[in-house]
């Protein structure tokens, strides 16, 4: 089924399945759209009243106890390839009642003394949510081991971990939308040297962005282990081209709504009775 | 200084100073707005903007360490009278990366454990962040004083400690905004009615709600107590009439305004050599 102007289902033209190569991804494509910038932007108008309109149904049958159904959307990029403005254009367009948002940093010290899964475990959302993770436990397999954070075998445990646990997180009703957004070089290099021009954005670039940048290619290494031991059934990874803003964010939006559309929430039924309740309120 | 359609400073035409008496406001008033709900809503949108580039600037200045600020709105009210509407309309339009909203709910076990101030303290916001409560710490002389929650003498010396809590808190940079949304009983029945009538507004009623309406005048002594023992120079209360949800929309919008005004956040100078970065970048 195509729905606005896709020409299939984005969920399945962006997922990484056995024998994806992210090496053969171009960061400029724009897999599955058929439309131009223009009616991206239109559709993503579109778009953020039905994600928000889906939200607060799945939102209201939790409050009745109806479900424990909730989504988590967990983003990783290269710096600059736009996860900022996802949060921004795409999560942004829905009440923020609704929105469990953590970005994740480098861990603290009490953190670090916990298993790099506990600080994750607790920003999981609650029934009616959509949660999103700016960086998540994926940063421990990524930078933990292009940078060697931690020993090898500890890094090859948490493959498994992760899958374990992102097992038991889906058997608990949340559904995990896993996005690693995709960029070239090239373009990276365009948006640094924009921070690196513009005063109102100096705030956004830090010398060590060039620092990880310089080992891009250890990093897409990384990414494709990544790609290979955990894009599971019940937790795919997706790879999102990111070159084109308007494409990224019109296509994580559709993930999103799919995965809502799935869930297909309903308004409750009342627990009270409506006419006595009626009668109640009107002698108040 | 008059800005868009005010006739004066929201903030002072709406604070409660000394003598207030909430008996005198009229919850369909629109004090100090001269326009319509058509400008009102336009005023609203263009709000909207500045808002979201006001707190880009403070959380830019946050992140280099320049500045502690933040904002913190706390919102109170009797049900219905449009906590949500602020949450989704006018904190909604922020980049949801600025934002730390909490709901208050009963209280659980654990936190039933500790002070009353506990769980508040844990949800201030972060330099950067406006910071929304929805409900707060004024429960806990509200409803507690209403149903009794606590003893007589407990509630009394929780008005010292909210004091001396919101002195301390205001002290560490986090500038409180302390509105109640005020509607009359008419109103609320009006709008309780249409959640019974409408099935998708059937989980926003609660049987609760008619039972707390029915306690409405003491809510309102307690209040008044509220607003004569918390409404500080460091944190001064400000009452809403919100039976026009425009209005009420675009007077809390304006009090943020102002709050993120008096801060007047700038973008940060770099702290690094831009021109070595570019070289750097540009080599990379």
């Amino acid at each position: 089924m195509s729905t606005r102007g896709w020409s299939g289902e984005a969920s399945e033209i962006l997922r990484v399945d056995k024998g994806f190569r992210l090496a053969d991804v171009d960061p400029g494509d724009r897999p599955g759209y058929d439309g131009d910038k223009k009616s991206g932007q239109k559709d993503l108008a579109v778009g953020i009243e039905s994600l928000g309109q889906l939200q607060e149904r799945l939102f209201a049958e939790s409050r009745t106890g109806d479900t424990t159904d909730s989504v988590l959307l967990v983003l990783q990029a290269m710096d600059s390839a736009g996860k900022g403005g996802i949060v921004r254009h795409v999560v942004g367009g829905v009440d923020p009642q609704g929105i469990a948002l953590t970005a994740f940093k480098a861990p603290t010290d009490e953190e670090r003394a916990h298993d790099f899964l506990w600080r994750v475990e607790q920003r999981l959302p609650e029934p009616g949510f959509i949660g999103v993770f700016d960086r998540s436990h994926y940063e421990d397999v990524l930078i933990g081991k292009v940078r060697t954070l931690a020993p090898e075998q500890e890094i090859e445990r948490r493959y498994d971990a992760i899958n374990e646990f992102e097992a038991q997180t889906s058997a608990s009703g949340i559904r995990i939308v896993k996005v690693m957004l995709h960029i070239s070089p090239e373009e990276q290099k365009e948006r640094l040297m924009e921070r690196l021009e513009r005063p109102d954005k100096h705030w956004k670039y830090n010398p060590g962005d060039v620092d990880e940048r310089m080992l891009w290619p250890r990093y897409m290494d990384a990414y494709q282990t990544v790609f290979d031991r955990t894009s599971t059934e019940v937790a795919p990874w997706h790879v999102v081209p990111a070159n084109s803003k308007w494409y990224a964010r019109l296509a994580v939006q559709e993930l999103l709504l799919k995965a809502l559309e799935a869930i297909d929430p309903q308004w409750p039924a009342a627990d009270y009775d409506i006419e006595a309740e009626k009668k109640r309120l009107a002698a108040s």
